[in-house]
């Protein structure tokens, strides 16, 4: 079932690797079928060479698995969290990319600094607060999707606006209306993130203001 | 017609991505026949991968289009608007490479710190004013030209020793007698962004004086 | 004898090259044969291109060659001094890599900013007290050993959670279960050593806390 | 005559390139037979594509054209200077290698960080004072030469222990007993820049001590 979709996430899985966006274990990929109320998502536990297109998990937005034998990627509550309150994203990739990284190791969202930023994100890349202990003991990827969630909520953010968070201490998620398109935004935000990083070293400068973001923004 | 300049124009902008100077939508190249009044030009919304010699755009320098069915570059109005200022320009790249476009990003020119630099550019890259709101809901791109033209007037520089500009929060422009040597000044204007970004980390030096720039470049 | 240790050794030093770990004669490879008590190390003096697998030679933990016709690697006495203190690594692995060395140099250890780190190192890697000329003159290599087991006793670390060290003013060795999961230690000391870097020039963070780390760490 | 040499000067010139340490016209590449007096050099304006063995020119030491059709480098001057005073430096290779070139651009020597530089270069590698512009119009190249000469007689330095030095704004010259140590030297320069640049970044460290540094020199 899903094979097209399970394509997809299998390809974007190896094209993270190629394009060096992850190593090892790390950086996953969904996408959903909206009518039919299922996730594909890389599995958890299989390299990425030896990773075959039937080894994406099918599962409901409960967590139940409808079809596959390997364990889920341990992201996946955040990835559940994401379908159920972003409700017009079609697929979600984790990746640990370098910059990006940095801009969440820092604890600091990325600043709208130009034009290339603006085209895919409509304003600054937030970064989560850090989670609690409690948290973290608790359920770390299920309350790591909420906050990602209450990061946009409290500050009234549109995730088909801003396609993309960093997660504090941890690395960036991006989403898309597709596969195809979240993956364009893991590109960019990496990209973004060394920009911005270097343009801070030259000059401290403001963001872009909002009027030439909302110009500048391919929605 | 013209098809010896629009393989020129193709091959650049493949170049431009192989080379890793755009990704994505962004970039553009144009070369112009000065005899003919024609400008040749980079289709918009074509993918890279699947763009082919005959896509190139022709028009003349009122931005008539003579032959191509698919709408020019978004940034024609900037092209066409350098081509009538600056008469002895044949050739445009415009790309949004890491460090040139971290310059422009915050702001400032590129001094010049070495004889990299000299051997191509006979002074200081300069970087535009920000546009004002008013320019950017005029004509964004069109306003964009005759600040970069305004900039070269103003500080009384000849386009033909200082063969690019940084624009304000956008990225460089780079030109050159055609296209060959526009793609040269592209890659240059990289190179030089780079080093003098970790040259001022190293030591805050001052530009290296006009008498020894005037010596090292090659005109 | 050893031959598939041989190969692992042979193998891993190549790939060593191969990632830009290393270039020209630095670097070394080695691993144990714990039940025999018999090291397989990398020979000395020999290039990467010309090495083959029957080069590698083969010494009991006093460094009594067994096998090999070839001087062992100039860091041997490091290399045995670390298989008789830290009793459950199988393989050591020492590179240049650019960012763990340039630790190393500024003589700080690289904090525990993220999950990435926290995956594989459950808390910071020291870096070394600086050998003094005494020990300089008498065993450089003997000493260097001495000071890592001696950092690793004083800090109270286990050598299995923190698998890799910084030597002051020379560059990382790292360790594991066997050559593999040395060999990953080494791509990701180099991968955290980038991502800490970055992170303190845009924010000076402190490190994860150990209860976090702890979460992460994969056993 | 001198085929052998031809090669070797030929050879290096494109692994110049190949490596990333010139691009265009920059950097040239020289070889001396001692004996016959004899210096083999890449010739001036060819393209490194283009370029042939028999392209090489071959000169006596006081640049009188033994052999070839083509314009020796343009930097000719400076290699014979550095041939005539370092009488046991058997090539000289110079590149604009982009961290070298950045400490030559900040006016700054690399100072001695670890063990890395301390392999090949047995102390600060040091950068030239500026030219005069009375030099710069006498004979640049010519003054560029005596002005290394005399940076290694007042500093009492031993151009076969510091094989390298770097021209204040311009780049990096490397030379050694023979074609293939002056390129290693040539490839550890731009390390040991890259290197020393980041680790000042993370501490303010000192250089290393003499004693050490001599303890680590490959002789």
């Amino acid at each position: 079932m899903l094979e097209n979709l399970k394509h997809q996430v299998y390809k974007a899985s190896l094209k993270l690797v190629e394009q060096g966006l992850v190593i090892y274990i790390w950086g996953n990929v969904s996408t959903i079928d909206r009518e039919k109320g299922l996730v594909v998502i890389k599995p958890s536990g299989v390299s990425y060479e030896e990773m075959i297109p039937a080894d994406m998990v099918v599962m409901d937005l409960n967590g139940n698995i409808v079809e596959g034998t390997l364990k889920p990627s341990t992201d996946t509550d955040t990835h559940l969290e994401l379908y159920k309150n972003f409700t017009h994203i079609g697929a979600i990739l984790h990746s640990h990319s370098e910059y990006a990284t940095c801009w969440a190791q820092a604890g600091r969202g990325i600043p709208p600094l130009g034009i290339t930023h603006a085209n895919f994100f409509n304003g600054e890349i937030p970064c989560t607060l850090p989670l609690t202990i409690e948290q973290v003991e608790n359920n770390l990827e299920l309350e790591t999707g909420k906050m990602i969630v209450n990061t946009f909520l409290s500050r009234n953010l549109d995730p088909m606006r801003i396609p993309g968070v960093l997660v504090y201490g941890h690395g960036p998620f991006c989403w898309g209306k597709d596969v195809s398109s979240a993956f364009d935004h893991t590109v960019v935000i990496e990209k973004v993130a060394r920009m911005a990083y270097r343009t801070l070293v030259l000059n401290n400068v403001s963001p872009v203001e909002k009027i030439l973001l909302d110009h500048h923004f391919f929605s």
